[in-house]
């Protein structure tokens, strides 16, 4: 059977990087697909691990040449899916995950109907406001884009397969139905079209 | 959110009622689909708890006052899901199982497109063959009928979403297996139509 693309998308302050890393903790079979960026890397984050920094020039030399699955920009600045992020692990079995914006996933799933999208979600816009403001490191201005922008994100819900909470301390829980998601996949009859040749034995 | 229909189908000697039961013993919100059929009951069978016996002429009136939701003749007897047995519990939020043949999970999928369609099967046509000719109460003629049903309904295979192997000794995972695959379907985006506007709070 062939890997499956999991898409995993939500706001900022969904919580879908912890989510995604603890996913991966489990030690499942999962390859974490590393999106190439314009955008500088944040404090802590690694070249190579969380994203791969390079500059817009690379960034639009690689879209005519091919390089990308799904690309998007997102407040002028590029993300993209290098297609050996995904493509070879598929073919050999191992399921990907992506942790993308809404475009992107919209662009997964066209070239994939098999692929599996997800929206992270706090379990309100409220509580989502309440999560932003009380970072207390970004500006209003910032904010309400970022608000804005989830709001524009929930009007493609139903585009997406599957939708979880993250709520204030039950990140375990969400964990393991991502999980549960991630698995039921493989009982999936159109992942496994091959299935009744091989049980009548042709 | 409403109830889902769970579909379990499979051909004799996959088990289905074992695992079907095993499922329901675990308390969860399930109720069991008790269907109408006009063949004799087997030993052991309880009226009104394994099925409902009626008489052909009851069947028949049945149909034609539209008493079922979906309903099949099967080696000359009929067999069928009452609505009653079917949309309270969906309306009212409860999960029902129906463990029906193909034919009549074809109706339901064609009338509930939520309706989730699993197919049980044994390990391989050999093995299915095995455990039918092991259980030496049958003749050689109703064995054959029963292969050919089974090759019958594997043709279905891609009309099913979810297939599980009930694998000799191990009913436990199977039955894990399918409880997974009945959480996971809460978490579907399309059986929670209303989400984004309790999200938003409008």
């Amino acid at each position: 059977m062939k890997g499956t693309v999991f898409v995993l998308s939500g706001p900022a302050g969904s919580g879908k990087s912890t989510v995604r890393q603890r996913l991966m903790d489990k030690g499942l079979n999962f390859h974490y697909s590393v999106s190439d960026t314009t955008r500088k890397p944040r404090e802590g984050e690694v070249n190579g691990v969380d994203y791969t920094f390079i500059t817009k020039k690379q960034f639009e030399e690689g879209i005519k040449n091919g390089v990308y699955y799904e690309h998007a920009n997102y407040t002028g600045e590029y993300y993209g899916t290098p297609v050996s992020q995904l493509l070879p692990y598929i073919e050999s079995g191992v399921n990907v995950i992506l942790e993308i914006e809404v475009d992107g996933a919209m662009q997964v799933k066209a070239k994939d109907k098999n692929a599996v999208l997800v929206m992270l979600l706090p379990p309100s816009y409220r509580v989502l406001e309440e999560r932003l403001r009380g970072r207390g490191t970004e500006s209003e201005e910032k904010i309400l884009r970022r608000l804005n922008r989830a709001k524009d994100e929930i009007r493609l819900f139903d585009r997406y397969d599957y939708f979880l909470l993250n709520e204030d301390g039950k990140i375990d829980e969400c964990v393991k139905q991502l999980q549960m998601i991630a698995e039921t996949q493989q009982y999936k009859t159109k992942n496994n079209p091959d299935f009744p040749s091989k049980f009548l034995g042709i």
